[in-house]
């Protein structure tokens, strides 16, 4: 059915994120929208932030444009130009290669609820976070000394 | 910025459909996101459906994905497996590859508002209308006899 029965899909709050950076995205609950739907040319998750909750560690991708379709409740955006206030019905867009790291945080009383949406080759993917000593790339996480991280990066 | 101003993306109603199937797309008003953002690697659309309007022709792709996060008013999706109503919040998965018609159309008295989003290689896609004689490729439409229609296929 093209229409999501979205209640059906297993919701998670699971990261592959080396502690202590795990913390910040724990109260993030995300159901992988792709595989529960067939689509293999992009990635999509429905993804409800809880008070005090990211959306990720402060990030960019080299080879992945992201873009997040807000649907309910607040948040603020930050990114190297400061910090949005955003809610429903605002769209977001991150374009691959563009070294401007960004992450939502729900600093409300009420959960918040966006459609995160990726394209491009995951495999050739790396990125930066601009707060904490950690890049990544499709093997996972490493300092920004090259040493790697023990988690795996989530699938 | 990340965070798109909307109002300020120009607002367009044309289409490349010939005629008489460009008629049932006249009130289906359409920004086109990617351009006035900077992404490259998908494509996305905010549209706006007037009362009475359509998303398309019934189509479906061989070469992209497509998904659609419902915003604003109600639809009705309208597939091979029947017509379904959609409202704020809902989401839509149409994987490459499916060969299952669909559309939306907007029979409510207000204007209905959604985020449609692609990946894929615009290039290679190709594709069948499910109700009328025309199919699509990245040279525009044609009869299902192969025989071309003059009008091109919008950017």
């Amino acid at each position: 059915m093209p229409k999501l029965d979205l209640a059906a899909i297993p919701q998670t709050n699971v990261t592959g994120y080396p502690s202590p950076y795990d913390a910040a995205v724990a109260g993030r609950w995300y159901r992988r929208l792709a595989p529960a739907s067939g689509l293999t040319l992009m990635g999509a998750s429905h993804v409800t932030l809880l008070p005090g909750a990211f959306s990720s560690q402060r990030h960019w991708h080299r080879g992945q444009d992201e873009l997040v379709v807000m649907l309910a409740g607040e948040a603020v955006l930050i990114d190297d130009t400061g910090e949005t206030p955003v809610g429903p019905g605002d769209v977001l867009a991150f374009p691959a290669g563009e070294a401007n790291g960004h992450h939502l945080h729900n600093r409300s009383g009420e959960p918040c609820t966006f459609v995160a949406i990726s394209a491009g080759t995951r495999e050739a993917d790396s990125g930066e976070y601009s707060d904490i000593d950690m890049v990544f790339d499709a093997q996972g996480y490493a300092r920004k000394d090259g040493t790697r991280y023990a988690a795996a990066r989530t699938p």
